[in-house]
């Protein structure tokens, strides 16, 4: 198969484009919008990465395999999309590219508005060109879990069969995002669900949780094919703020009670569930949604998990609830499903003391070169 | 009250301005983008009308109440927005100000794209500036009907109290709109109620019908006062086109089987709820959605509303079915509520054949202005 992969310089985006070159031929484009987010804000990853450029070249002389091939390209230029989608006439497309912080996205009026634009606009652009110069191709588009928020009733996968006074339809599942990052997700996935009915495309809505994790068999097999590890308030998510925090003999930061529940994975189990979905496409006409996590904590519970892991190296750390700079409901009902992913032979890994450990290892390995402050949020949800 | 109006030259924004000023001080902002998406597609309304700063000027010369005040400003461009705001404070805002019509924004994916980054950032603009310069105006966001599609469930207002496996909660309804255009309300209503909760606005969402009707007791105050009147197929609504037809003596044309339901009111009626809504403000937090409409007609029963009404007149006319240009279910079940309305004094007007018969003589009059093959459609939804 051909394969393009859209934001393939990102935490996801290249390691899904190693694995999948070792049995496909891949196409990584990338516009290097969050690189320019890390400088305006002036947050880094805790190891500094060569170019994606570098990194495909790197690939592909290692490797035995097909060789990765790059381009520089926005999903705002439609003229770029257009030419490119015809000149490659991929078989599936896998779509990272989109402005991926919450916490960006809170920042202020421009952010919220780059935010949307790039979002809407950017995968607007693709689904057009799709259409027009490849519409039988598979497109894998990442959702985040965060696009349903957090509702007193179970959450089922992009769709919900409703009684309502005594009469039955199945609608798109009601959401109650939390961010107005999350919120252009949500309007993606509408807009995709309508597209995919009228053009007949085929595309796999992945609604996924936080992943966690930076090692895969193929980052491993060079240095500098490592993916980026952030464990700031914009890009870095909860737990590698902790492992980080830990690594670094500070207490963990709670925000509110802690007892918000979130879902999270392993990157192995992304690219599991990535070639799944691959091998189990959607059929067109109908915007397939799959709900793409394989466990279920809470904040606390894995504060929790990292103190107690910590305290078997020796790090004695303790947990600090703050006050919670965001906007979300800090005790509700949570119970989503992720049963599609069962059915198609997901295999999950577990969160477990070995990896926070070995995460801890990891983030000590480069102590000097963290940035203390960029862990602490600054940036406040309700103003 | 100070209010604004948001597209203030438009069919809806333009009588809206006249009759808020007979009680309030009253600003009217455009940035005549439907006129210019007007010319890119040939289309002009029956009447010529004079500019808005002209019908300004003749509202202000022959009112004795409140003068209106112009000026022109566009939602895309914030720092208009923000000093506009900051300068006014304004007590309420009226926000017809985006692009209207489906049909154009299934052109492609320039008119797709214009649609929706139009409306979507216009209307984060507006928020962001309300949030800065007067958080406690009363912001009126006209949204449609057409934002909840044909569900095989009642529609309610806004939002649905859901029971799913013993289980319960409110959440924002479900929708399955029909359009881009009517998905970039969909997310702006989305948006809406996020940024409401989180910065406590007060915000009252009219999901609205279909409008018929040019006549209100403002704009017979003198000819030049006129609201525009459109029978082309891209902001032509059905009943204007069937009156078109009939005063040309050409067959109704029906898109499909006709047994699609549709809701509609009185300009008059739409009035009337502006003026209930802007006394009856939302709450601080808390998005208020009220559905717009007084009556409910399927095609077919429009066009023989109008046949019968016709004939009184010695019109003879037959209904024609002809493929639909569009995508929407043809037969379906429909019922919406407008209770919220009734609920603060909404009394409705009806479509009559008096009302038909008036309208019809109201377009023989100008019957040589008419481009007839602009009645025609020519933009298909599915492609």
């Amino acid at each position: 198969m051909k394969i393009i992969i859209f934001g393939g310089d990102g935490y996801l985006g290249w390691p899904t484009a190693m694995r999948l070159a070792k049995k496909h031929r891949v196409f990584v484009v990338d516009n290097f919008c969050k690189k320019k987010i890390e400088i305006e804000n002036q947050v880094t990853p805790l190891f500094q990465q060569v170019s994606l450029q570098e990194r495909v070249d790197i690939w592909n002389k290692i490797s035995k395999k097909n060789k990765i091939h790059f381009e520089y390209g926005d999903l705002l230029n439609h003229r770029f999309i257009y030419d490119f989608l015809k000149k490659i006439k991929p078989n599936a497309i896998v779509h990272y590219a989109e402005q991926p912080s919450a916490p960006y996205s809170m920042i202020g009026r421009e952010q919220a508005v780059f935010t949307q634009h790039n979002n809407i606009i950017g995968t607007l652009n693709l689904l057009f060109g799709v259409k027009k110069h490849c519409p039988n191709a598979h497109i894998l588009k990442l959702g985040t879990m965060g696009e349903y928020g957090t509702p007193n009733i179970d959450i089922e996968e992009g769709y919900l069969k409703i009684k309502h006074k005594n009469r039955y339809d199945i609608l798109p599942y009601p959401k109650s995002p939390h961010s107005i990052y999350h919120l252009s997700k949500c309007h993606d996935s509408a807009n995709i669900i309508y597209l995919c009915k009228i053009w007949d495309l085929k595309v796999t809505d992945l609604n996924q949780g936080v992943v966690y994790g930076v090692k895969t068999p193929e980052t491993e097999l060079h240095k500098k094919l490592n993916t980026s590890f952030h464990y700031d308030h914009i890009f870095g998510t909860i737990l590698n703020r902790f492992i980080t925090l830990a690594a670094l003999n500070k207490p963990l930061l709670i925000y509110g009670k802690g007892e918000q529940k979130r879902t999270f994975l392993n990157i192995n189990d992304t690219l599991q569930c990535i070639e799944l979905a691959l091998k189990n496409p959607a059929k067109k006409g109908y915007c397939k949604i799959r709900n793409q996590y394989t466990e279920i904590f809470s904040l606390i519970n894995l504060a929790n998990q990292v103190r107690d892991a910590a305290k078997k190296i020796n790090i004695n750390i303790k947990i600090k609830k703050i006050k919670n700079p965001r906007f979300e409901l800090e005790n509700h009902y949570y119970n989503p499903t992720n049963k599609s992913f069962s059915k198609i032979g997901l295999k999950p890994l577990k969160l477990n003391s070995n990896f926070i450990i070995e995460s801890i290892k990891y983030v000590q390995n480069n102590l000097k070169s963290i940035n203390e402050k960029t862990i602490y949020p600054n940036i406040k949800w309700k103003i």
